[in-house]
């Protein structure tokens, strides 16, 4: 867990209020949950393996009798725990709220979520996520929004030339059966071809011959990951989509993924045929989370090796906390990635003006000072001169200040004279 | 603890920009601390009754042997806490981050905190504080600084006609003295007289003589209490604060008083002599926590009977993290109060459209559409057409959209008729 300076801390805030301000202008609306949710709900069997690294909440009024009862059952001693993520508080605040929600509910959640990771380097303990959802709403229209939504906002953060690579569950799962991988192998396999991108293709296959998977299915996969034809990346739409995948794909997971590619194209002005698509068709994807159940996606940036956000459809998630089926599909944003990404910048805002004062200036002159400054549109900091008046300087330089003036007892603001700092 | 839905989310967001703005201006940082800290600091004696009020986090990895050995000592199952307030954990961050910081260091933390009250009536287990705080400076350029961006950011929440209850705990402490009270029952008798709001100079008085305090030193109190000459509470300035406070208040303190008034009245630019100065000498006002040592003051408003706000200095309190004193005075808003006071406002942005669309439009033309919008700087949402056209409508004005058009297929932007919404 960090402590955030005023540099890191403005640069935060900076970035979220982009964000905010780029999804609210495609329709979606802000909410918050509380940091906690109860025990039971944390740990449903739907955050993975998150809910392991869940920091759970000490019971209030546990007499010594209890906690001796709970010595079998440490679940006993803790009825709250802080949310992993915001995708399990997004489907409860959907059960409880749902009657004050449009039919279509578009949201937004940027805020901390806690994870007991083993600290290493990049991994924190709590961390910003910054989602947007849309609930109640099964067609292709919603990934449009989505991924549309995403690019726009990363594209105002200025880091351009963001690409979305795509899949679907649905052709995943069609294909592991076109290979001949049975059904109760498949989520294991899936774990399995999530590490293309870290193991190869050499790493894949042995793998899976070591989990003992169906060994003819093995062998059919790895000819058709060896093939020479390789994805055409920057390609999109039908003719794309099938060669990247075995032969006799199904029409309709084909089609949404179409209909995605040109709603996308439509959106950004792309010219047809789409060969500049900032979308791309990766039948490997995987993502990790067992409740998906259609697209999925991931964000990815010319300048990282890694992966910037992702995210993707989970129709049956939320009737497991509502008793209904809703569909429901999200997209997350790396915020604590894309803010390491993103340079500091300067404040943009107004001259920013310290005033150098001698011990014997009286508070009230310096209090009019200041407020005529501040009055003025200036952000202003007042500093008591210090030997080393240089070194005071820079300081300010270093934290945004443009210009100084040195204060002397009865001084008027008319006369003040304004240097800049460099 | 509650949900936001995203009116009020919004309100809150626009609130808390306000408030940082306006605290930016006036040359406060803004920091951010994790939301737990070691169990040992949260109970240090320093959070007073709100230690007992704390979240504790159970401790990870415990096993039926260490639980079991908890169970005459709760405090073991448990290493972790969330904050109750925001001035512990600036202490210890002052304490950790010192040497990043200026030697004057003005610090903005607008963040939840955590108790676990009693549900009752606008008391809430999770709940927003706006604080900030001045370390490194002794004087009262402190003070005058606190209180003057705390008025200039309640104004600019709309708030305009705000005062700020000041007192100190120097002339507190000194008034005890001159009536007679003895050192060690002054901590209990400062809790009566910070009733007397609640229960008047009858119930205080009787209160302190059922605590069994000094009966002279009662008596001669409650004659001061009671003399007919009452304080004026609009005028400020040595003659007012003297007639407020016994014959003979200590000149440093009085003219510190003095001094804090004048500060106030140049910066709002007060003609004097001062009538109408929004800061009143209230020699009663006591603030609950124990770590005050100097000035303490009140934020009040014309609207409300109850605080909006407070703060006071509080010298003592860094060291007992840092091990060497350093001054600190801060000042904390009362952002739920605030919140529920201000109305909710529309949305001053851009226009708001709602397209409104049958089942049958492609999504690649909802997206270009949509796209189209956004980048005229619309905020704007897609609805499928319902049945009931008119409900969908004025759901949508109620959510801040300002116009709508009906979508069919193959539309183009510049034939969207928009309508506006009312």
């Amino acid at each position: 867990m960090r402590d955030f300076l005023p540099a890191d801390k403005a640069r935060r805030e900076r970035v979220l209020a982009v964000i905010r301000e780029r999804y609210r202008a495609h329709g979606f609306d802000e909410i918050e949950t509380p940091v906690m949710e109860d025990y039971d709900r944390l740990h449903a069997g739907i955050g993975g393996d998150n809910e392991k690294l869940a920091f759970n909440v000490l019971k209030r009024g546990l007499d010594a009798e209890a906690i001796a009862a709970a010595a079998d059952q440490p679940s006993r001693l803790s009825d709250l725990g802080l949310r992993y993520d915001l995708t399990v508080p997004l489907a409860r605040f959907y059960a409880t709220n749902r009657a004050q929600l449009p039919s279509v509910f578009r949201s937004i959640q940027m805020a901390p979520v806690w994870r007991a990771e083993r600290p290493q380097k990049g991994r924190y303990r709590q961390f910003v996520q910054c989602d947007i959802d849309i609930i109640g709403d099964a067609t292709g229209r919603a990934e449009a929004e989505l991924i549309v939504a995403t690019l726009d906002a990363v594209d105002a953060l200025g880091l351009e030339g963001a690409t979305v690579r795509i899949n679907d569950r649905r052709a995943l799962d069609w294909m592991l059966g076109h290979f001949g991988f049975a059904e109760d192998e498949r989520p294991g396999v899936l774990i399995t071809i999530d590490k293309l991108d870290k193991i190869g293709v050499d790493g894949v296959i042995g793998e899976l011959r070591d989990r003992g998977a169906t060994a003819p299915a093995v062998e059919a996969f790895a000819a058709f990951l060896r093939r020479p034809q390789t994805l055409e990346l920057r390609a999109f739409g039908e003719g794309a989509i099938r060669k990247a995948l075995p032969d006799g794909a199904p029409d309709e997971v084909v089609a949404d993924l179409v209909a995605l590619g040109d709603a996308v194209g439509r959106a950004r002005g792309i010219p047809e045929p789409y060969f500049t698509l900032p979308i791309v068709f990766d039948p490997f994807l995987v993502r990790g989370m067992g409740y998906y159940s259609g697209t999925i996606f991931e964000l990815a940036h010319p300048s990282v090796d890694y992966s910037l956000g992702g995210g993707g459809r989970y129709d049956g998630m939320i009737g497991r906390f509502l008793g209904q089926d809703v569909p429901a599909v999200g997209f997350s944003i790396g915020f604590e990635r894309i803010v390491e990404l993103l340079e500091s910048e300067d404040d943009a805002a107004a001259t920013a003006v310290v005033l150098v004062h001698d011990r014997d200036v009286p508070v009230a002159e310096l209090a009019a000072l200041k407020a005529a400054l501040v009055a003025d549109g200036s952000r202003v900091r007042l500093e008591l001169r210090t030997k080393n008046l240089k070194a005071l300087l820079e300081r300010a330089a270093a934290d945004g200040y443009t210009s100084f003036a040195t204060v002397a007892a009865g001084q008027s603001a008319e006369s003040l004279d304004l240097k800049p700092l460099s």
